[in-house]
């Protein structure tokens, strides 16, 4: 598929999953696809919703895209969920979430559980935010589990960030070692009629205090919950836009949106590097020899790669 | 520093804090170094050890570390602390530590709370493994929190992996999710004495069961505690032991070192490439200009891409 789909543009989420699984699968074509969507990006707005298992963050996605939906707002989810072969991933999530958009032509939910693909669940994840960019969504929610650099990296292309805390669950000073705290633009403090609502929310504003020298924008800290029914979701989703005024007042916004871009065109240059250097690792030949001449401590790493590196530019120059 | 000084094949810890910094800061002939370790490396036996904020890692492993010297064995230990401003990462945590065994010449402790590294923690960690494997460490211990992609990736080095898991803190099925437990090659169930240790131990042990016929090692269970005396430790170190076996006996271990090798050489190349591209990217010229236009969205990604790596490559090719 080297042609965008008429029904892309005219809005038919059949076409709007088939190329999102086209860039997941990296299929084919998926690169000339990527490149005739990107002038058309730039327009939704990111945001980033992260916290740890069991934080809530499934229902208060939904409680955030009804919200939404009410504007009269379209959105796109992305739920990113590192799989893992003991718990089945993304697979329950995506049937139990469908459901309750399904019929609602302005929203569309993606989980995804992409193990092993090359250049990772970030590099995915952020196309697939660009296939629901162009699609002309207004909002791009990614939702991710997790405190490692991987969802770290993730959340680097949201316009704002969510974190989300619950009372109780481990998510003490304890846990905000782990560097999700330096992202946050926004907290939300779910399950807030559970006890220790109080303690957390008041440790959190203790430790943004202790920053505020250093911090430009002072992340507010709203209570949420969507236990009996959804409460706190209109605060929430007006902090975040609150957020995006101050971004866009500042110059923050187109700022963040260039350099962004930029980082994005020089993860293009290192992926196809890596590609080019594994064709030569897959195919048998000099590297693969050399390597295991490495693998038998006959040579070592340094000088090995030194070489290759010489062999796949020698090769290109070729070309 | 392109010589190894003499102090560090003595054995002195003075040379060999010296030789980690020069691999942590990236310091001129940080490489020139690691190659002339490189040879010395490949004796130490590599243990990881992993588990969420608050599981007593650090306590665990220093009872694994005194179990160690009983054994007249020496031991290196890592500790993978992705810092946060909020917190203040390593620090506290290193000078504590370095307490206990300070005077101990068979023990060496080092806090990593590196951030923003070019190429990131994993890969600075990888090469402190192989300063302290050089310099005749018996053992090397990897701690780190979390779990993230970048926390799997520090693991990937590990002979054996140890997931720590505590009772009651949310160390459920539901984290269970995230990762960690696919590269689990021995589960600690730590504070054992506290309450929920049955159900958490039966919950992994069902978990296991469950995975019989896609794994060939079954995980072993241990509880152990550090609260008022160390328990369990000594049948933790056995349970190492018996994976260490079994890697040994079927071949595995000399077939993951050579994978190891490998994939560590591939790491160097993509490392040495994207240095060449950074290069470009800081230095005022064509590049730099074209990544401007980039983000003020005049060319696409994809075509500036394809520009920069033929630039790049015929810079090499004249020099």
């Amino acid at each position: 598929m080297a042609e965008i789909p008429q029904g892309f543009w005219d809005g038919e989420h059949r076409m709007l999953a088939r190329l999102i699984s086209l860039v997941e699968d990296d299929l084919p074509g998926k690169e000339e696809v990527l490149r005739k969507l990107h002038p058309h990006t730039g327009r939704a707005y990111i945001l980033g919703l992260t916290g740890s298992p069991g934080a809530g963050k499934s229902s208060l996605v939904d409680s955030v895209v009804r919200e939404i939906r009410k504007r009269n707002q379209t959105v796109g989810v992305i739920a990113v969920d590192p799989s893992s072969p003991f718990s089945g991933g993304a697979f329950l999530g995506d049937r139990i979430r469908m459901n309750e958009h399904a019929l609602d032509d302005g929203v569309f939910v993606r989980s995804m559980a992409t193990r092993g693909s090359l250049g990772g669940l970030a590099k995915t994840s952020k196309e697939v935010v660009k296939v629901m960019d162009a699609f002309g969504m207004d909002w791009v929610i990614i939702e991710t589990v997790g405190v490692g650099q991987s969802e770290l990296d993730i959340m680097y292309i949201a316009d704002t960030t969510v974190v989300v805390l619950t009372p109780g669950a481990g998510d003490s000073i304890q846990s905000m070692k782990a560097g999700i705290m330096e992202i946050a633009d926004v907290f939300a403090i779910n399950k807030c009629d559970m006890p220790g609502t109080d303690t957390l929310t008041l440790e959190v504003n203790l430790m943004l205090d202790m920053q505020d020298d250093h911090i430009k924008w002072r992340p507010p800290v709203k209570l949420t919950t969507n236990l009996n029914k959804a409460e706190g979701i209109t605060e929430l989703l007006e902090a975040i836009e609150s957020h995006r005024d101050y971004l866009n007042e500042k110059g923050f916004f187109a700022e963040r949106r260039r350099e962004r871009t930029k980082n994005e065109t020089l993860d293009i240059v290192n992926y196809q590097w890596q590609r080019l250097v594994m064709e030569e690792v897959n195919r048998p030949g000099r590297v693969s020899d050399l390597l295991e001449k490495v693998a038998a401590r006959e040579v070592d790493p340094y000088t090995a790669s030194a070489k290759i590196i010489n062999w796949i530019i020698a090769n290109l120059k070729k070309a």
